[in-house]
């Protein structure tokens, strides 16, 4: 185990109707706040009215920022900052899910600096600062809700990239299961993918002695495994949605890093798929990570063997570990394919080769090797690529 | 799952030499603070030289009070109290382990007040503020290093009673397993039995849907009986103590109990047994609990089962399930002997029978029923005694 600092300030706020606790908390830090959010779907669901109703009678005022789209965009970041500046808000709150959670990070990083926020993203300085920013989520998926990260795609050259920053964990955030009912199958299914995801990035590790985290890494995905298909099953099951949403805010709250270094590589990958195709990041992992799985298992087969058997039940065969690890990778990707989503890029609808500059763009022209667990150059991410193709 | 709020504030700095990094991280908060302490353990081991010279080169003056027992007394509460008002210190530093902690957060509590700390630990209101408490953690066994609780041994009487409240999360803790390299064994096997309690008290809950905080749970607990018996074997085993350190915490930091409501009756009756006859807490509950199973185990036979599958490997016999968890309790039983503990009161060198009146204590008289999970009366704790004698 490596040595770390741990410490997560989010406030969590979870269950049914915890949504009505929006205005009180907000009150305690800002009397005057951006509040964003995505397309139509909060306001056809009702969720909009119950948090400005809250909102209004906890004497919160508030400017609007709707329109955050999938894989959010850097121009609607920008439009937020200056409307922070313009009206001199000191908050941010966020109804939606990852996308509109990781913009309204970037505003809120981008609102106390007079540079572009984007400087960040392409790692040019740091944040020393940022508004406060808070949640009511609807998408158990990409664990923004009480994480440091926040990934933003710049339409310029369609580049997606990621911040982390402890400035800009949120001040609370809200988790009522319910709010994620009416989500489509499709959503269910890419937030499932993409929380294991989360959890995978974490297991794959060159730390040793992990143990504990690792056992908890498994808790975790089980927990999906399991609920997952329940939800898909029925969408109005709160108690498998409870348990999801959860997980799905634990798998990437930092806890399960403690000690340990993660790979990353896969998602660096799929960030380059959906930068280009615009494909749902859940749906890209699912693509990236089997090919991803069966190019570095080699490295450290005893991890798979180990993830294989306790993740996926897989009968132990100590004479015959690979195939035990590729068993493993079996059953994930039939767990994929189980909950609608291919594990293939043809799958995505990408029949165009853009595999070389793909890679190219992951690792900066061939200059930044990628991952942790094994770090990938230009050549070994087409690989994994066409694996995936 | 219950709806929940969790927010765990405590800073965690876990590794080799954290404890030299002690006076920047108190230096944020304070110039002049209370350094509580135990034995003279810590100064036998050069941990107090590493403190105060941390303390020193950050610019932080102190005010020593050491002397703390294990089952901390309210008398040298009361003597920190004072201190604290004297010379108008307002930050105290526990050096040492739950006992030092634990009477650290009852100055805490007391220092701000007019009236006497005790009144909180019998139920007369409820702390509305606190002086911040920091730790550098020597044994992984309370909990009490990310916790809301404190438990306090007023010698009046020998009434062992707890307080909780989210005012005494320390605001951070330092934990480095080397400096609990030392313990004697006896006290890492009662660390592991109290840790094993923490979970076991979260984990017989009566809230259903909380299969992810099982899965976690039973996680944590494997872990604690994978590594403290090589602990025990070579204690200077850097990477276990890692593993049951960083598992001690987490036990206890109220992330297992989101969703659900622990039991908590067999540290009720544990608090009678060290009340009265002042042996340590884990010693204590390794004699508690197997006989609080035994009692209870009817209530949901099919929980027990889940832990003796999950936890014990007990091969699952749908057909005798009754089998399965006794299985399970005996695998418990022999583990904690494995540690070189007793699991009857006669180990404790307990032959005298205050068995009611212990009964009586900690049911206020038979006026308060203990526990969640079942609720006992005195008769039923008496049994319960009975069975552990």
């Amino acid at each position: 185990m490596e040595n770390f600092e741990y410490r997560n300030p989010t406030k969590i706020i979870f269950g049914r109707q915890a949504e009505t606790k929006v205005g009180e908390e907000v009150a305690v830090h800002a009397k005057k706040i951006l509040l964003h959010f995505g397309g139509g779907s909060i306001k056809v669901s009702g969720l909009y009215d119950r948090v400005v109703a809250s909102l209004k009678s906890a004497g919160v005022d508030w400017i609007e920022l709707g329109g955050v789209k999938p894989n959010p965009r850097l121009s609607l970041v920008h439009e937020g900052i200056h409307l922070c500046k313009q009206h001199n808000l000191g908050f941010i709150l966020a109804v939606g899910g990852g996308s509109v959670i990781d913009s309204a990070k970037a505003i809120a990083m981008g609102a106390v600096i007079d540079h572009d926020v984007w400087d960040f993203y392409v790692g040019k300085g740091e944040p020393t600062d940022a508004l406060p920013v808070a949640t009511v989520l609807t998408i158990p998926a990409a664990g923004s809700e009480s994480s440091t990260g926040t990934v933003i795609t710049n339409e310029e050259g369609w580049l997606k990239r990621a911040v982390n920053s402890e400035l800009i964990y949120p001040r609370f955030s809200i988790l009522n299961p319910e709010l994620a009912m009416t989500l489509p199958a499709f959503q269910v299914a890419c937030g499932a993918v993409d929380i294991s995801a989360h959890l995978m990035e974490r297991y794959f590790t060159n730390v040793t002695n992990v143990s504990f985290t690792d056992r908890l890494i498994e808790a975790t995905l089980k927990t999906v495994i399991r609920q997952a298909p329940l939800i898909l099953k029925n969408p109005k099951d709160y108690d498998a949605w409870s348990e999801l949403m959860w997980a799905g805010t634990i798998a990437h709250n930092n806890l399960l890093n403690t000690g340990r270094v993660g790979d990353w590589a896969s998602h660096g990958i799929e960030h380059e798929i959906s930068g280009i195709y615009d494909v749902a990041h859940g749906a890209g992992l699912a693509v990236v990570f089997p090919a991803w799985m069966k190019h570095v298992m080699h490295h450290d087969l005893d991890r798979f063997v180990q993830w294989a058997v306790r993740v996926w039940n897989v009968e132990l065969d100590v004479f015959n570990p690979e195939a035990v690890a590729l068993e493993g990778i079996a059953r994930m990707e039939a767990f994929f394919q189980s909950l609608g989503l291919g594990t293939k890029m043809k799958d995505l609808g990408i029949i165009d080769d853009r595999i070389d500059e793909m890679a190219d763009k992951c690792t900066r022209g061939d200059t930044n090797l990628v991952g942790n667990y094994v770090k990938l150059d230009r050549d070994a991410i087409a690989t994994i690529l066409r694996l995936a193709a």
